[in-house]
């Protein structure tokens, strides 16, 4: 497309026959000689080839779909389904990445809603390469459901406020600059059963978001800083989630990060009343990879805030194995990476960083008592058992 | 329509192009001037305007879709999926109600399954403003997932007996007077991931269920009663769910509620051998809406039974912030008083209520001594520890 | 379909207009006289009957779809949608089973991925009475997403190795001799939110599975075995799980099973540092069905490893209630044995079994002192506490 589609009315359904996600970074960073025998590239069906040149400054200028209405009633039930929405490059963005296909810039959006929305749906959707996938203004009872969000500069942003929505199932991944799922202002929403990969800055970011969930998911990241809760998030439960975090196993991207250090935490939090429940978090770094050298990586950080309760979550944390020679099939030294947990050898961590601005929290069941960082005058600590002598 | 659809035949799919959920709720209480505004009212594309009149004490007459098949097999494989079923009007219901738009009564059911079936699907649908949404009597294998179902009496309700059922994924609110979703006599049945928001007489009611699960919810509501097991309901998993009880904060259904008080319980239990695990309750009431004045509010009530298990879970009891002056609109007093935590003031409660019929229970790091109330005789009881002096 | 599909292009969907499963196990077991009055058999609409004959030894030749695709890209973004595939028939399988419909054996495949593939789908789809429903080697972000898979020998077979992918919100049920959901060297595998029920020789078996999630399923079992850990599974989460472990009540299958008795557990784990945090299960058999006689039955069975964290699981074991005279229908039989829960008496169990291999486990508020075998001097225990007397 070279112009945008305007979307300012309720009840419209834009549907596909197929998501059609492929993975262009993949495609980008093979090597001549391999990239001249690939199957097919753009391919047809249901996909929509962003060609727009966004406005310089102007974020909704360079979306795909524009919704904008005012009035009563807020604009509702539009419906987007099984159909792809392919950014096609990414653009030099000043860093000097040799390879401006690696940015995750390119000034375009998938979906952009900009005025206060009921009930819409994005489902079995296929996302790629944009530099937003799904952002939303003012999200009421929205469902993004089932959906393949990936190899955008942020995936999925909730904006301004909203309330009573949900982002289930769907697979997740943002590069690593951005957001995998951001959401700010928000009360009830629910984060449930998606599986999320690297490398997004972050998993989860929440910016002042109230009583909502993030329940079941399936994170992983190649960074400290998986899920960030900024200037108070409060009554929340994070439970039954799988954090793992490892280190950039593929060549192309071993360059970058999010800038995050491992005293940041896996989780970081600022808020109050929280809960951080019967979580799995794996934190696999070798030594020489953690910064500032010589630290213990901190798992959950618990910046600030009051009447939090962390209670029977696992953490393992040991050394990365060694990886395979020949690092260039993305798929396959991935693979390699998580599986290779035979070889890996123990390291010492910091379960749970209590700093002393947070004051009345529980911790349960977490950690020894040197691997709880907390002033247990100020707060409440049982330590896990240790082995008899 | 004027006239039911009757359903007599397996392998057939009924299927729209929309789900088209849109608040009836909002618009009918709107201002005159406000009301002459709107964009659209009873908008087209896949929408059953549903005008029928039910027959007196006759409620299957009232349903849009009405399923009865006798005989072997058992009717199979009718599958709904995304269009709207709209019931139009509440009625006068007697209750001197000033606008008879409020009060979710008008006897018409969206879908109305007679006979014992298998394999149903529901999928997608938007339902509203149907006294009764979905009823199903002798579900097998019935999958009721991604819908939006609000502003119904009740939304779900699964009568009768059956088993091995998913209410999955869905965006769900009844009326103050009905159920949210409701099972009786049921086995294996499996309630994930749903976003459940006000004003539902309760979130979850059973009666007579056993060996089910709910678990990863999102559960608002306005009145205590939030989920209900009653007539033995043994052997259930409530786990990783989030409850979030406050008080009705907009004007036009202030005066309504579920009738209970509040040492009800958030969650009330008859029955045996459940589990209660890693769940997160916010009980946000001012102390001036407590009833009966000056009580504490009960969270967990465990009535009767034995062998119920309840740990881990965190329990956070506060006043609701100021609210906003002008509550007219509900989308913004929602999000406001969801948000407004930083004000907070922490209020006493009661963790965990066992009643003395009840024996044989174990509640562990739930509350404190002073919270839980129960025989340590009879039942066993471990503390949250508390701070060291 | 006398031949089968070979798919070797990506972006194509296949999708029918209705899931149409219905019990072919009922129907085949059905009473002579019951047989003549069925409304239907073999129905029409979106339904593939596979009438192939797979060749000895060659299981791919028995596959309905067949995909098969080298070189670069990996063949991506096929999708199945919303059809059945049926298998038509089981067959004499030399075990002397006077039905031969009840066999679980014909060679059959529904969905068969012989190559590495990224982003395929599978949804909504309903597959019976084939020996394999769906087998895929080396996925990449597979999703396969509230599907009907059951009566079929296997249901779901993630073979080879394979990264990043969701088995979710599904109805599944294999047969006695076959997986209902099978991974092999999997990393980031997602299984969330199902509802599987019996009688798969197991729900879940990983063999050689890294950092994957188990959450908020409903697993019902004829059979200890339900999940099985094999060859080093390391670093996953077992969370906020129902497992009901029954015995078979409907007259044709009484006399199959899995073969394993009740000492192997309903959970058997070999692997390090996983996480079993927050389940239900509940272990229902009478005295006089243990096997071997007189023993205590196993539930959580942690054969070998280290690091393993089994926290908050709630333990029921207790006696199957009287069954009904007539056993002649599967619906009723079941739920009436599923919801019988009054009568039970309580028997005695073995909650967590530690043999000496594993060490440095730690296992909390999961059994009494009597009830968990384990060894205190080289693992972390931490015993339920039992009533003040």
């Amino acid at each position: 497309m070279k112009s945008q589609v305007i979307i300012d009315i309720s009840y419209l359904k834009i549907m596909g026959t197929g998501h059609g996600f492929t993975s262009s970074s993949i495609r980008f960073n093979l090597s001549e000689e391999d990239g001249k025998n690939l199957h097919e590239v753009w391919p047809g069906g249901s996909r929509i080839l962003v060609d727009l040149i966004p406005g310089e400054g102007d974020e909704a200028s360079g979306a795909a779909f524009y919704v904008k209405r005012d009035g009563n009633p807020r604009i509702s039930s539009v419906e987007f389904e099984n159909f792809c929405i392919d950014g096609l490059h990414f653009c030099e963005d000043g860093s000097g990445n040799p390879n401006p296909e690696n940015t995750y810039t390119n000034g375009k959006t998938g979906i952009y809603v900009d005025t206060a929305n009921d009930s819409f749906r994005i489902n079995g959707m296929g996302l790629v390469y944009l530099e937003h996938g799904v952002t939303v203004y003012h999200a009421d009872a929205l469902s993004i459901h089932d959906n393949f969000i990936a190899e955008c500069g942020s995936c999925i942003e909730l904006r301004g406020w909203g309330q009573a929505s949900k982002v289930t199932d769907n697979l997740l991944g943002a590069g690593y600059k951005g957001y995998t799922i951001f959401a700010q202002n928000f009360g009830g929403l629910l984060i449930a059963s998606n599986n999320v990969f690297p490398r997004g800055m972050s998993s989860v970011h929440f910016d002042g978001v109230a009583r909502s969930s993030i329940t079941g998911n399936r994170f992983h990241s190649f960074y400290p800083g998986m899920l960030v809760f900024e200037r108070n998030c409060s009554e929340n439960l994070i439970s039954s989630n799988h954090f793992y975090r490892s280190c950039e196993p593929w060549a192309p991207l071993k360059n970058y990060g999010n800038g995050l250090d491992d005293q940041f935490g896996l989780i970081f939090i600022r808020g109050n009343d929280n809960s951080v429940i019967a979580n799995h978090f794996s934190e696999i770094v070798d030594i020489e990879n953690l910064r500032p050298t010589g630290v213990r990586p901190v798992i959950i950080h618990l910046v600030s805030g009051h009447g939090n309760y962390i209670a029977v979550n696992h953490i393992v944390a040991g050394t990365e194995a060694a990886q395979p020679e020949n690092a260039e099939s993305c798929f396959s030294t991935q693979v390699e990476a998580m599986l290779s947990t035979e070889r890996s050898e123990t390291i010492a961590f910091v379960a749970v960083q209590v700093e002393g601005e947070a004051v009345n929290n529980t911790i349960l069941d977490s950690g020894t008592d040197a691997q709880v960082m907390v002033d247990k005058k100020t707060n409440i600590f049982r330590a896990l058992p240790e082995p008899e002598m």
